[in-house]
């Protein structure tokens, strides 16, 4: 198979794999909280995803196999831990949206997750990147919920979440740094 | 089928489901966690168990099935969240041993979890049930890792847990009212 301008396929897969790993929140975040682990910053974890179980069996080795189950819907966030003895808890979502971010994107559950969280003085924020322009903003519980409690609408407009909101520039180790803003709006330093 | 002193099948079987309920230490503890949300005390939840999805497809209805799944060690403690604005952390576990804890029923991963979360100035600890003796106990997370530290066993003897642990007693709606002791250890009153 031929490729234009001399360029390798082994070129190509290799931009097209780090261009792909660049564009996904979830990996960004795991970069950035394992950096936090290592260097003994933070103990912020992504809560594994909740399944239903419908069957299982053991196999040959005598471990347990799943062989039938359904995801389902998280009553919190995604994140959670503890940073300089804070309490840490925040939702990450990526959109394609160029106009805000779509509010369907947080189910009811975990809007009253936030709204607890923030009863406790926790500190609680949501990780927004827009995929297509290529922006990550972390915006606070409280402005997020400001915003559905006041607005009647079904998208938060990027002026909003420019407004209220931080851009989290990204780094080489410290892939999404978001600690850095946290400390900034909390007063952590 | 004959009973005897006339008791009928149905309650035999309401207080052997009773009596299994009870003695499950996980089930207990949801229901606590659970009344603390409802009540607005604290946010604390157990995560989900990590599984490695290996096969999955969708079926009629459009949802995502898993076919082929396996259980995954997890890497930090089960429970966490907050409680007065604090960190909580927590590791429950049941053992059917009546001379202690066997130290094997703890992953490495999770020790150095608990070591970390220490280091962060978070409320940490473990509740273990002895479910032959019915009785369970929150022992912090300091003493815990002194015992492993320090004393080269396999046990954490009884003596030990009763001398560093607190007793948690069952009550109706707060069925393990453990934050009741976190209370106390850790002044929050």
């Amino acid at each position: 198979m031929n490729y234009p301008n001399g360029i390798k396929k082994d070129n190509i897969n290799k931009n097209i794999t780090y261009k792909n790993r660049g564009m996904n929140l979830e990996n960004d975040l795991n970069i950035t909280n394992n950096y936090y682990i290592e260097n003994n910053i933070a103990f912020i974890y992504k809560k594994p995803t909740p399944i239903q179980v419908v069957k299982a069996s053991y196999n040959e080795s005598g471990n347990r196999v799943i062989k039938e189950a359904y995801y389902k819907e998280p009553s919190t966030t995604d994140y959670n831990g503890i940073y300089k003895g804070y309490y840490i808890d925040f939702e990450a979502k990526e959109t394609k949206n160029k106009q805000g971010f779509p509010l369907n994107n947080i189910h009811p559950h975990q809007i009253k997750h936030l709204r607890n969280i923030l009863s406790q003085q926790g500190i609680c924020f949501l990780i927004i990147r827009f995929t297509s322009l290529n922006e990550t903003y972390l915006i606070k519980a409280d402005d997020f919920i400001f915003f559905i409690d006041n607005k009647k609408k079904s998208i938060m407009g990027l002026d909003y979440i420019k407004e209220k909101g931080y851009i989290i520039k990204e780094k080489l180790l410290k892939r999404l740094d978001y600690l850095e803003i946290v400390d900034k709006i909390w007063r952590l330093l």
